[in-house]
């Protein structure tokens, strides 16, 4: 992300910085040697299960958003300069984030570590293959896919039925000419043909069961449970029925290992796994998140889209499968993305608009009291861009303080959280954290899956009602008969809009929110809602971010924004 | 492979071992600490751009075999040993090596780190995901691919015929189902149809291009090279033409340093890259081995298949490339595979058999007239079974005398070269490396590839003639115009036989060698000769060793080979 065209690209500033040796971040979070395995100079790979059972556990700072706009809201970077703003105030602190896909790198996304002077770093490594983890992710769903179509070639002797394989093979690649695809030709030899498609790596159950992975039995145990397909006479097929967990656990082992980096400024950051934030969970993994707490005092960490998506999966999804609940929780907001809720279009953002604020700022109230229904304090981080108003800012700071809600304007973009542009975001947070939190989830386990998803929908999302076509009712009874009603729920709905219509801007209500079809991830341990279309395999731009990259003969980078 | 009941597996060997730390063996071969790059604590990362340019070249030991059975001959094991003896000697010695494909680990080949007590290790690291090499690789193909396809579905300006692009998508994978596949499917917003397939990585072009490439600069110019289809008027298209070549190379960047582990016995190896070899060229990196000359006195390195496929590449192609030739030649043979060419079966090679020994030292016969024919010394080394008599030992040896060819027999797989089972063979080879070698190439570039063809067919092989069949010819006729005459070949054919029948066993000849096609890899620079069918993209058996895989709960592997 580049605001002002003064300002150095992410890599530029990437490459100008001078980082220290990965070892001696390690040593000044108090990871043991033993812990460490270098990657390089500047990543490594720290071993939880080498670390001590009986430290304190330390307190999670979730940093979310309102609903994000094409404006750009900065979340990242937010969550970087909090960090460094943090550490320079002389707390304890370590970041958790997700690892960036590399596919959107090459296409059109630029990187995912934050941005201006609030990254981790080294940026080129990170964005790009990073220590491996999502390769060896693309490798054990890969083997999996092999393993099963293999099965049916040798004799299906479980009886798969082919037309209703669940799973897909992946690439961490944006290839929009595999999403539709037939395998299996060219004649007996070769193979049963059948219609298939590629993912993108992140979008698959095992990245999900990866991140919600305690350890490595756990991963086992989960990779197990993963529904694979269906037979002829409907009945589901799971991994453990063909067998394939150990290999796909064997090859996941040393990706299971949170990986340290560090900012700019120098805290330390576990930055592991990075799920889909609408199919999946949008959360980096449990074991990173979890380590973490057991090696700082505080933990700030991040959650995928708005906090109607990103919050409520890190809440009622995350913080069910491991003691990660956050106590406070920073939502992101801009004065540009709020005028653009209150309808100023994209062209428009540069020009202070009081009006449309005022309008735009029922899209962070919705979020605000969201983030409060959870028993969690909130404190609104409002990211600066150049163009803001003074005016609009006081407004925007006026509002909050009305509201009873703890709000810094944060310019660690510009200056880096390391710089004074994040202390009062961090005063904020420090000071919501004398607040005790009362976490609640939104919907106790044994709530059925239906009344899950019309609790989310209207409570979370202001829906009046919610319409189930054909298809999800007939999962529905699925669940029922499999006995999976106790799961919780993982809504793939846009981003954009608290409802299904990604135009319905700011905090639209009494609308019914459609269920088209259910996705049951016995793996991952959650049910997918989808509401619209969730595209699972990007494709790449007229002009890919790709074709500008390049290598000079002494190895330096080129290209990547 | 496992032959004596015995012996533990190579695994349990492996997990057994006490590893140096690798920065310990980086000390003591004289790596400076700034080219190192730790990739955990027994594997690194050097980068030979670092490494003094002054330093005088070592020599080569080139390991090959007679041609090879389903007995196994064990070449990887010998290199493993015949490096570790040289060590015990008090030699500086390094191996090179090629990576193993990890698709075939989860098949049934086990892996490919030599055997018994004598292997590169962590095996059970080497063999999965290593430092992410193959993933690099992997990445950088189907960014291409991808590139590919979009330009195509973004209107395609270069008018790219979709019936003939030249390359394909790649994995790690054995997956058989993946072979011929049809994509793009799904109408005008999913992408353009047309026929594809995918190989496995080690099959690809740009594998090769990283194994020949000399540095980051070279691999840039040679990935920008390859051909990556036809327009409908028949002109070739390249990466240069699709821009794809930046992004490639940064993709690769970190993968082209080599990788440095150890053997159990503690001698450093570099093991990097892994092309086939058939329709590639079989051997490791140049960069690895050009690393390894100037770290080392002497390097022991390997090439793929026996010494009518592999060695002829490494001196034809890969000598041609950079200045690796070797100073001497060891020829792996065995009393088993000896006896299956004198028309043995393979289930009764466990009884001494004097005739048919006699009469299948043919192969080895001609293997090491070619060995002579480059003006290299060869060495044969006897890898010793357990079911070996005496007598087929002592008539084996004679013979070798009486070739006045130098010979040992080895036992490095049950000892260990560590040990004393292959000092016989390290004094062989140091006797050979006495005498020195007058490297000829067995054809000048200038002869046209029709030519070449015929000159390997006739002189290395035995055939008689050689014929072309139409699609062959008419890529002559292409390489003509192309003013592409000056490329080496790279034949692929069957490695169990000297000719294009895979039963003719022993020494043929009076045979006619039939091409069928040929590709012609522009970025590699060569011209591969098709002859018989190549399987590019493996399968899984019915019981694949994946199925046998697993990890306990502190992270201990099993059930790889």
């Amino acid at each position: 992300m580049r605001i002002s065209a003064d300002m150095p690209s992410d890599l530029e500033i990437s490459r100008a910085a001078r980082l220290l040796p990965i070892t001696e971040i390690a040593r000044a979070a108090s990871i043991p040697d033993a812990v460490l395995e270098s990657y390089g100079r500047y990543k490594a790979k720290i071993d939880p299960a080498l670390l001590r059972e009986d430290s304190a556990r330390g307190r999670v700072v979730l940093v979310t958003a309102m609903s994000p706009t094409p404006a750009g809201e900065g979340k990242s970077t937010v969550t970087v300069g909090l960090a460094d703003a943090l550490h320079r105030a002389g707390k304890n602190v370590m970041i958790a984030l997700r690892e960036p896909s590399m596919g959107p790198v090459l296409g059109m996304k630029g990187g995912a570590t934050g941005g201006g002077y609030s990254q981790v770093v080294p940026m080129e490594e990170i964005n790009l293959h990073f220590t491996g983890d999502f390769h060896a992710i693309t490798s054990a769903n890969n083997a999996l896919a092999a393993l099963l179509d293999n099965h049916i070639f040798q004799g299906n002797q479980l009886g798969l039925d082919p037309r209703r394989i669940t799973i897909k093979r992946v690439l961490d690649m944006n290839d929009r000419a595999l999403r539709e695809v037939v395998i299996g030709l060219g004649g007996p030899a070769q193979g049963v043909p059948r219609q298939d498609g590629f993912d993108i790596t992140v979008a698959s159950e095992v990245m999900a069961v990866f991140c919600l992975a305690r350890n490595l039995a756990d991963l086992t145990e989960r990779l197990s449970r993963i529904t694979v397909g269906y037979t002829y006479d409907r009945r589901p097929v799971t991994v453990a029925d063909l067998g394939a967990q150990g290999a796909m656990t064997l090859l996941l082992r040393d990706a299971l290992k949170p990986n340290l980096v560090q900012t700019l400024a120098g805290t330390p950051a576990l930055v592991h796994g990075g799920p889909f934030a609408n199919i999946a969970h949008g959360c980096n993994s449990v074991i990173a998140t979890s380590a973490a707490l057991r090696l700082a005092d505080l933990v700030v960490t991040e959650a995928g889209f708005g906090a109607d998506l990103g919050a409520e999966k890190y809440l009622d999804i995350k913080s069910r499968v491991a003691d990660v609940a956050p106590d406070a929780i920073v939502v992101v907001a801009t004065v540009r993305a709020l005028k653009m809720h209150g309808g100023v279009p994209k062209t428009g953002l540069a020009a202070e608009n009081l009006p449309a604020l005022q309008a735009g700022v029922v899209n962070l109230h919705r979020h605000l009291e969201n983030v409060r229904r959870f028993g969690i304090n909130p404190v609104v981080a409002v990211n600066r861009f150049s163009t803001d108003t003074d005016a609009e800012l006081r407004w925007l700071m006026d509002w909050c303080a009305e509201q009873g809600v703890s709000a810094a304007v944060a310019e660690v973009w510009a200056h880096g959280g390391g710089g004074p542009g994040g202390d009062d975001l961090a005063a904020a947070v420090l000071g919501a954290l004398e607040r005790p939190a009362d976490f609640r989830f939104l919907y106790p386990d044994e709530l059925p899956v239906e009344q899950k998803i019309r609790a989310v929908a209207r409570e979370i999302y202001g829906a009046a009602d919610v319409e189930f076509a054909p298809a999800a009712l007939r999962r529905l009874e699925e669940i029922a008969a499999r006995g999976l009603e106790h799961l919780p729920v993982c809504m793939a709905k846009t981003p954009y809009s608290f409802s299904d219509d990604p135009a319905a801007l700011g905090a639209p209500s009494g609308f019914t929110l459609h269920v088209r079809d259910l996705s049951i991830k016995t793996g991952a341990g959650f049910v997918v809602a989808l509401t619209g279309a969730v595209m699972t395999m990007p494709g790449l731009p007229r002009e890919p971010a790709a074709l500008r990259m390049g290598v000079a003969s002494d190895g330096t980078p080129s290209g990547l924004i």
